[in-house]
């Protein structure tokens, strides 16, 4: 089992959930999430940045904001992982700077709450 | 180490958490989702979808809607996942679709920011 | 690749993104969490606990409240992540109940929306 992690662009949401449902993935979890990638938010450059004299540190720095993203997560059997990146690249891809990354991490286990079903029974 | 990850009715919030603490497991983190699970939140079936007629690719579909939840994560020591997933169960488990899941992740370490205490000293 | 965790002071959010970002990690995701360590939250103690008499099951203790607290992800290659630590441990540490936890997670795989780069290649 997996946990798949994707954050996309808010106006995305809305066709990533219904897509998924659609192709057999119905449960599926949002948060509103601050995110940044390699563009570093929409302004990209770093403006000021404070240092401590004495040890070199940064202190702080200002300028790179965030951006509001929903990351989606999944849980899914080993066999359906690739699938479930491929419809959520689809729907998520436009080419432009931040249209977010997915990421895969293991899981051990999955347990329905109403039936006590474990494993791949509490996915489906 | 483990990550639970119970994702539960809004309503259980209070006597989750209280009972987690009763019994000895105090640090816990609380986030608002939302969720869907197999009964696809509260309208239940698919009124619309649009496919893209080249691709068969479903672009979106309506109606199912997410229900707002609440996620719990604590990590627990090993010998402890069985306990903490068994009182999650207790108090959550209603028999009504919609009582959630739980989830189970490796977790390879955990660090007390004011100690610097590593390991399972870090959670206790 | 792991996922590292914080979750910090609300008011050491700026300074740790910007350090992060000056120290090359600008990928990040933000999140508002009701979190609780050692300290239980701002009140410390139990005041009232529900007992049921026949199952000696605790149904709900009061009083224990959860603090407002932020939770950085940050997805980085198995080389960075004791110096990710750092930083967080650097600018997090006041020495006071409630500086927050740190928690690593695996991660199996990572993907760039816009380019399909995989692994190391995403995070950079």
């Amino acid at each position: 089992m997996k946990e798949i992690i994707a954050i996309i662009r808010m106006n995305k949401v809305g066709v990533t959930k219904d897509v998924l449902a659609a192709a057999g993935y119905p449960a599926a979890t949002f948060q509103k999430v601050l995110g940044r990638g390699r563009q570093r938010g929409l302004v990209g450059e770093v403006k000021a940045i404070e240092v401590d004299k004495a040890t070199e540190m940064v202190l702080s720095s200002s300028a790179m904001e965030f951006v509001p993203k929903r990351m989606i997560t999944i849980i899914v059997d080993d066999k359906d992982v690739e699938r479930v990146i491929n419809i959520i690249m689809a729907v998520n891809r436009t080419g432009q700077v931040g249209d977010g990354k997915i990421f895969v991490l293991p899981v051990e286990d999955s347990i329905r709450i109403r039936t006590r079903e474990k494993g791949f029974e509490a996915l489906v």
